[in-house]
């Protein structure tokens, strides 16, 4: 029974470093059938592991989201609040521009009736709304702007710049419009 | 030879019709095999009048681009420029929320190599310069900031906000969240 639980980690470890491979190759659209001939495993195999594509998407970006999770962790220790934040935020932008699949796997899935549980989502949400409370009491963000809002703000633009000659550049370039306001009240 | 070209414009107005209810319907990725079998005519028939999906696209919205930079040009009169460009851009957005698969449409397309020619989102960017332009000499937008940049941004929003339960609220609350600026510099 050890030996057959150990098989199957190793199992499930080797199916998602393939995944891993696939998704930053080909981004959400990855061929779960094609994951699991490179992994050398059959489509009943890739399916017990992970019940569906959201899964195995979640499965492949949960290790960077807690690198993020503990970062916005960290920056509550910066005594800049607003600083603190916006760190925070230019991190989380380069990192969703830079791998491939992940601003799908962040969207809102009004549509989808997996229970989306711990998603990736709900773990930068949580992690990060503390930041952003923090520089709302410190007059740097409107009251009632949660840390969603601006992951699902990032989300949007990462999307809308997926196709331009230097994504991450303009990712930045935008949120930096969307942080200072394209046209702030005076 | 004048009987001919009235029946092709008939065709083409019929072919029209039936893309724009069923991309109203299903989207972007609406079936241009499901369009000739609604319309009666031939896959061939669509392809010689849409040589692509995009260029389907681009008809399918035309008629409401061209309503839009009308407006755009009818604003440059009114006497307030920030006040006649958020009113644009808030009409832009309202219509990209509620029109489905014009988000898609508008996205910049460097992966596609048809040509682009007067698309709508060029149509669009053009219309809406110079009010971003008056705005920017009356200190209201930043220099430097374009037309096209307000699009792309309006586009990632709806893209991010689609699976939301009110689509259209969430797309106008973040989009006056990034006008008036997440956390503006003080």
């Amino acid at each position: 029974m050890a030996g057959q639980r150990a098989d199957a980690r190793r199992n499930y470890a080797h199916i998602l470093e393939v995944a891993q491979e696939e998704v930053a190759a080909y981004g959400a659209d990855a061929s779960l059938e094609r994951i699991a001939r490179v992994a050398g495993v059959g489509s009943a195999t890739v399916r017990r592991h992970f019940p569906g594509r959201r899964a195995l998407l979640e499965a492949v970006f949960r290790e960077q989201t807690e690198t993020l999770c503990v970062h916005a962790r960290e920056l509550m220790g910066r005594s800049d609040p607003r600083a603190a934040l916006l760190d925070w935020l230019d991190a989380l932008a380069a990192y969703i521009a830079s791998a491939r699949g992940l601003a799908v796997t962040l969207l809102p899935d009004g549509m989808v009736d997996e229970d989306r549980g711990t998603s990736c989502s709900t773990e930068l949400s949580m992690a990060a709304q503390p930041l952003v409370q923090r520089a709302a009491q410190a007059g740097a963000v409107a009251s009632g702007v949660t840390a969603t809002d601006l992951i699902t703000l990032i989300v949007g633009i990462v999307l809308a710049t997926e196709n331009c000659s230097d994504p991450a550049a303009e990712t930045s370039r935008l949120l930096a419009l969307a942080l200072n306001g394209v046209s702030p009240r005076t």
